[in-house]
Formats: structure tokens, sequence, C-alpha cells
């Protein structure tokens, strides 16, 4: 009943949502990855409240996520950029974007190229270690002298 | 100022976002993933409080990320079940869970594990058409007569 679970040390899952903090915070990291480092320019780019904005960066820079940096050569200018730990969220929030083309249609949103190349980036998938795709039927938690997830006999989904 | 910009089409991962709706919702896609369908399961597993509950299923249930279904065969008993769409967002929930197990510390939680082989799952990434791990720095988004993300001269993060 408590929130408590949320923070368990067994689920993940749950510990990244809370580094991550909200829906707002992850949306900061995703404008961090193309390139915004002011606050007013997350407030325009976002149309997000000043007060949310003030909130969510504080807790992505104590969660280590971004960096706060003075960049001000003639007084204070405060820049946010995304630390290793940040920048290492790329894989999700690709994932997600992707996931949302697929299901709530691309439509004229940008395409994600392959600088290099030029090429569209394929879909994010979970791989095996030989290189194979797997589904979500095809993989299960392995603990020490224990496992959960989905059983053989399960339909999971 | 308002919040309309995160339904804004240009934004994937804002929409995304109101697909699933809340980080409660996450989780319960989470478990849903490792097999749970009842209401009791998902209370219990989560510790998550009944309204709340309530109401983030019948969102996921309306956003056709889960499906309800009446499985009882003396009375009313429902399951939720990972539509496609659900069952589709493995790659983030993976993805999520690695990152944080990267950055928090995997400690004793369970291993995901390739069933046929018994091998442990490779981080996910993001990957070129032809196969190259890419970085946040080799990759940009072009829209049609457009481009923005980060450009050559911008160290981004």
């Amino acid at each position: 009943m408590s929130r408590k679970r949320l923070a368990d040390d067994h689920c993940s899952v749950a510990r990244a949502l809370n580094d991550v903090g909200d829906w707002w915070s992850l949306l900061l990291v995703k404008e961090a990855m193309v390139g915004t480092r002011r606050f007013v320019d997350f407030q325009q780019n976002l149309g997000i409240a000043r007060n949310i904005l003030c909130d969510r960066l504080a807790r992505l820079v104590d969660n280590g996520v971004l960096s706060k940096r003075d960049v001000g050569e003639h007084g204070v200018r405060y820049e946010y950029r995304l630390t290793d730990k940040g920048r290492d969220l790329f894989a999700v929030v690709i994932a997600l974007r992707q996931w949302s083309d697929r299901w709530n249609g691309a439509g004229d949103t940008p395409t994600l190229v392959d600088r290099a190349q030029g090429r569209p980036v394929p879909p994010v998938t979970v791989h095996s270690a030989d290189g194979r795709a797997l589904s979500l039927r095809e993989v299960f938690y392995r603990a020490e002298g224990d496992t959960y997830g989905a059983d053989d006999d399960s339909e999971v989904g």
C-alpha cells in the first residue's frame, strides 16, 4: 500500500523511475539530447511551468543525470548538460520514441538518422549475446538460486 | 506554459509518455511482462493503492496497452493482458532496467537471461542499419526540408 516498493532493491525498473523522476524529467533529458542547455530554452521548448522546471532540473542534477555549470564569462549563466549517466539514457529515449511512432503513427515527426550514412536508424530491439532478436517470451529473469518471470507454461500477455 | 506541448505532434517521446501515463503505469507494464494478470496480484506485487491501480489499469486499457478480459467460468473474473502495443514496450522496459543496473549497481537483482542459451542478455543499444552501435553524437533528426537536433558544431551534453 505504500510507495516504498518503488525503491525496492529487487526492481531495477522502479529504481530507474525514481532516478529519472517523472515524465517531465524524461522530456528534459530528451531535450538535453538535442542540445538544449539553458533554463530559458528548456522552458520555451517544452512549455513547462517555471517552478516545475526548477524542481525537475534540480532533481536530475541531484541524481547525477544532468550537471549544472556556471559558464558565464561576465556574470553568472548556468548550463545544464547531460552527464555520462544521463547520456546513457539514449537507448531508452530512442526506444520510447520509436515505439510511439510505430503505434501512434510517425506522421510528420522527424526521422532519426545515422550521421555517417544518412540512413534511418532501425528499431531498437533486445538481442541475445549471439545477435538474435529476442521477444518477451524468449527471456526470463534468473536470480541466484531462484527463478522468476514468465515460466514456460504461462503465456505472457 | 501549458501542458499542451506534451501532446505536440512533433514530439513522439511526449506522445509516448502521454500514452503510458506515468511511472506507475510503466511498472504495471513491467509486471504484466513477467506474467501478472490479476488486479489483486498487481496490487500485492507493486504495493500500489487500490484507487491508483484502478485508474492506471483503466488508462492503459483505454490507450490500447492492456486488454481487459472476463475469464471467469463461474462468475466474473477479470484479467489484464498486454496487447501487441503493450508487448512492444519490451525494449523500453529492458533498456531502462539495464540502465538502472549499470548506474545504481545491479546488486542482487535477477539477471535477464536468453531462454534458449541461458546467457545474459547484452545491453540494449541503438544501432545503424549496418549494425554499428551508435552514440548520441552519431545521429540527428531529419525532417522534410528541415534539420534539427545537435548540429556538428555543438557538443551534446
